[in-house]
């Protein structure tokens, strides 16, 4: 399965990473817990499955002691992500990013929450003010689209071992794509989603830094995919009856090593809807779509000895975050088409069946549309 | 234990409904169940335990079949609510809402989706385009305040069989106040809270409606308590070495049956902290301060047979919203009473214990430096 | 000069109105005065001047005393739009859109007070409670983009008679596009940009009301520029010595027939950066990138003599939003297309030229690279 | 005429700095011009004025060049401010703030830009991207309440001269209060209200720094008044035929020397709603309650040498934002009671007469209900 950077020569403006990947920025993994189980008609809490988990690491620490500056966006809200509030209070990360389906959020924030006690087992004791801590609690993120049209969503079969499981793969360099993960059971513009990631290096005058996504695409009909321009939903449909209903969500990860302040990793995350317009997406109304966006750059330690730090933070001078801004709509964009490219053909409960998109037409498509990028 | 009500000649404008409770809204119920298990040394996971659940129902038939039109506001996002996103979005509520302890919320919300499914088993299913549906699924919204200065929080005791046991409680009329559900284990000014509620009816000239809240009471310094303005706690402070972390949180759930838009609430919503700040909160660094109104004067059906209603809708009208202001601020600050006038001492995990604020030395200093209220 | 529907067959999904306008939403005028004064040496304060004023009349009846429901959004926030605040708590518009050159805002906005007092003249008298009126005043809503790089930014040359000329102007049907009112002077991917409209009709299942935008571009870079998905930019870019300034903004104006409530208006609002990225956008970091949207489905008395109306409301039915959203997408996209084909060329301060768009060299490469949309 | 700190010992936790007011914040001056003119009947248009504008100057060099981190919150958005989106996307001030009446907004915020056109006349040149800067252009950020009932607010009368007189009157040290400036014609609890100000010192664990509130106070019942928790406004109400119209608004500036990100000043910004609801505001429906916030601790270059820069940042430690807010709260609180102890009698528009609150009186009230605080 060829990536999008194998079948066409990039239509980008900047430089990918050595992997093209999230992992690009050092120190990030990401790990993946794959559910497949299970065949045939739909039983209500017991199958069959096409589920899973993905894990993002800002770093593979203690992230409850070592928080990140973070912010969130929604682009349109009709999700069940976990965690946002607070994500926007103190504009730091204390857990891991976790994806998964919909109604598996509650589960899965119940095991961050575990994961994060026994690392920091004062959790819930609590410090008097000269320790500068109250009563400890931890906030868990979680993000999620519906995998409903090839998994039972009603028995929410993730839970410790599962996650447990994705954060034991984490891993930086290559990212496994397409079925996998949290991408497991989720659909694409009618054909088959899931994971995909991408990575940006912005010009040296501009601080050259990396900027990568990770998306769990789960979005669109199919008329509306297209890919470097090309309107290949009104070229090539999904074979068979496929059903047109709630045409789903995105979660999208941003991570940076760019030195940024919360408000300006927002700035980031507002740019993502530019590149998820790119491949087609009319942000439905039934739509979940949120993006999640952190910097490596520095850490914000739990309790830290000084109540001051000494940060080297980038400004917002225009060409700066111009740049920025640019390598997440990149990133978001060929992140996507690699969630798409990178999948094969599933079928779940039910029979439903979401076809692999035929990289070869997609190829011919772009090579006969395509228009010297 | 007496009110508020009995102990003050209320200085309030404007009069309680029948029994001064958010229940005075016709159709909302309330349900708690109570969790005190366990005495002495905190063994982590395993107790002791005072904490609980407490369940708000704008209306005890199918929530999700028959939606309710409602908004959330932040006043300071230190917490780990649920559901916050989609309610936005949409500016309704398809669940109850529920309050626990702050950890416990994921497992809170994971039994408010066994429910919804429950009640609607095609959730996970979905619709084609003509049944003007897609995949279905629910949005389940958790309040939450933490107990952990009396309650062992790593263990999230509360799960399946408590949540539908609170369900099962909630009943019209008289609201149980004090140490119970939700408010088992919470402290309020460094005396025990809890649980209270408080109503108010805006004059006819302005539609007669009535407007009631139900708050979650964990916030504040003991020095910091101010009844009816006198500020108590320079008076009376909670006896023994007690601690003095992190001053906590508070969430506030307001109804009301005037018919108004999502954004209206959301205008209810931010007049709550003004009713706050009346009992002497000065929102701390590490508060969870969250408000959800609803509006029982329509529903929203989840698949309507026609996509136009025609709704009665309230104005902006100043003396309207101001009216409706104004019960938001009096009923917040009289539940906020009721919270700790109607709690007991507890004694928790390694011995905590949050007294009962002293409600005879209170009636006196009101008494003493009352001011013609 | 052709608008974009006379040189490609319309990729597009759904119908347009009668005028492909933002006043095929019946009611709705559009009104604009341009001001062409000056050329050669840009004297600071004095000219040359290429810059102007468009308005956008809900009704063309008094705009304060019946108000339409409105929302707002801002994309990225680098700009100085007026009346935004009250726009946000009040949901509704209660007099004309107004859109000029950035430091332009305040003195059209002074005169849009100076006429609603005309209209109004009690506003500043105030009334008591029994007329359910305050000290009257009235919140101007103003747009703008930079026309800096052919106009005298410095001088604000638009004030009362010009800003009345424009109301005069406005009229129904057929909008006047390209160099004209507050487009006379802006740049759209190092193109003469302007003031561009379209419309779209949302299928009879989802009630069939029409949906219009009318946008002032002046963003993007050369080789940005994409239409229809064909990298315009990557093929022909404006002759001459061109400078790469900061990629300006967009304002974006949405219209609709459809009754809907404030959060869904925002809703719809929220939806038009998918067709903003469209044509190539990338959002760049000192873009002022503002959404307004009203709807014409009810109006908003100023005292009303009932505080209750009953109204027909849509509800946010996921394939109802769904239509609707499209329908702004699609009218976003072709707009901005409006405003770069129906544009000239046109020399401003210190002789500086922004080219026209060369139609037959754009038909060409849609030709050539179109994909049969 | 006395200030808070005359009549009551305070009540307050914290220390006040050296003249008690926002000026305690090193390099912040306040400038009012106060428009006293006209007596009698109300000729629209033509007075009588009692009005005028307050420049809150975070420091006194080129605003423009040294820009300084801000954030803005709006508590009620029934207001008409100017510069709001701008301030949020980028977290700065590049103006001085200024205040005035209601309609009066766009014709100080244009003046405000011929200021900072005067001090940077390359606004509207542009740099192309080597100088890392687009076509300048410049945001203005100005609050305002309605003085409608003392003053014409119809004529708009504060012009060019008047705000230059206002920054030329800007200096450190001790600020006129009560009936002058912005404050000359506004009303608070029916009484004379105006400009206040008050200063709070955190303690040196947490740092040791300044918070300055400066408000400008227009809103509020005559029974609502409460003053060190005293409900004045049940014993004594302004003499004669008051109306009883909107009760309006209130502009608040915070001001700190402490190292906050954007993010964190809007923490303290949203701690402000809790100061002004111990004064008895009720939030009114038609009051515009906005808070703008700013650090003088590190400033932010217009065109930076390097697009990095190094910088001490305090953290979200829980005590020290605990402390900051506290700050906030009561800086607010004393600010607004400096607002009416230091206002005059004042006789308006149509012989219109706002009272001056009888300090003895109060004092009075507060001596036999106060608490022991």
């Amino acid at each position: 399965m060829p990536r999008y950077s194998d079948i066409e020569h990039s239509p980008f403006s900047l430089p990918a990473g050595e992997f093209n990947a999230i992992t690009d920025i050092h120190g990030v993994k990401v790990g993946h817990f794959t559910l497949v189980e299970g065949d045939g008609e739909w039983i209500p809490g017991r199958g069959p499955f096409r589920t899973g988990v993905t894990v993002i690491l800002p770093h593979d620490g203690n992230m409850y002691e070592d928080k990140v500056p973070a912010a969130a966006h929604t682009i349109n809200g009709f999700g069940k992500v976990a965690g946002f509030e607070q994500l926007r209070e103190l504009g730091q990360l204390e857990t891991p990013v976790a994806l998964t389906g919909t109604l598996n959020v509650p589960r899965v924030a119940d095991v961050l929450i575990t994961i994060a006690i026994e690392q920091n087992p004062h959790i819930g004791i609590g410090f008097d003010e000269s320790g500068r801590r109250g009563y400890a609690s931890v906030n868990p993120v979680v993000g999620e689209t519906s995998d409903g049209f090839l998994s039972d969503i009603q028995a929410r079969p993730i839970g410790e071992n599962e996650v447990r499981a994705a954060i034991d793969d984490a891993s930086s360099g290559v990212v496994k794509e397409g079925v996998v993960g949290a991408g497991t059971g989720t659909s694409c513009f009618g054909w088959k989603g899931g994971i995909g990631t991408a990575s940006r290096i912005i010009p040296d005058k501009f601080g050259g830094f990396t900027v990568g996504a990770l998306v769990q695409s789960n979005f669109g009909r199919p008329q509306e995919l297209t890919i470097s321009g090309v309107p290949i939903g009104r070229h090539i449909v999904p074979p068979g009856n496929v059903p047109n209903p709630s045409p789903g969500s995105i979660m999208i990860i941003i991570a940076t090593d760019a030195p940024l302040e919360s408000r300006q990793l927002g700035r980031l995350c507002r740019r993502a809807a530019f590149g998820l317009a790119r491949t087609g997406s009319t942000c439905h109304g039934g739509s979940g779509d949120f993006v999640i966006a952190f910097s490596t750059a520095y850490r914000i330690k739990d309790r830290p000895s000084d109540i001051l730090s000494v940060l080297p933070m980038l400004g917002d001078e225009q060409p700066v975050i111009g740049a920025l801004g640019l390598a997440v709509i990149e990133s978001v964009e060929e992140a996507i088409y690699n969630s798409l490219l990178m999948a094969r053909t599933v079928t779940g409960r039910d029979g439903n069946t979401r076809h692999k998109l035929p990289v070869e037409e997609v190829r011919k498509l772009i090579s006969r549309y395509g228009s010297g990028y």
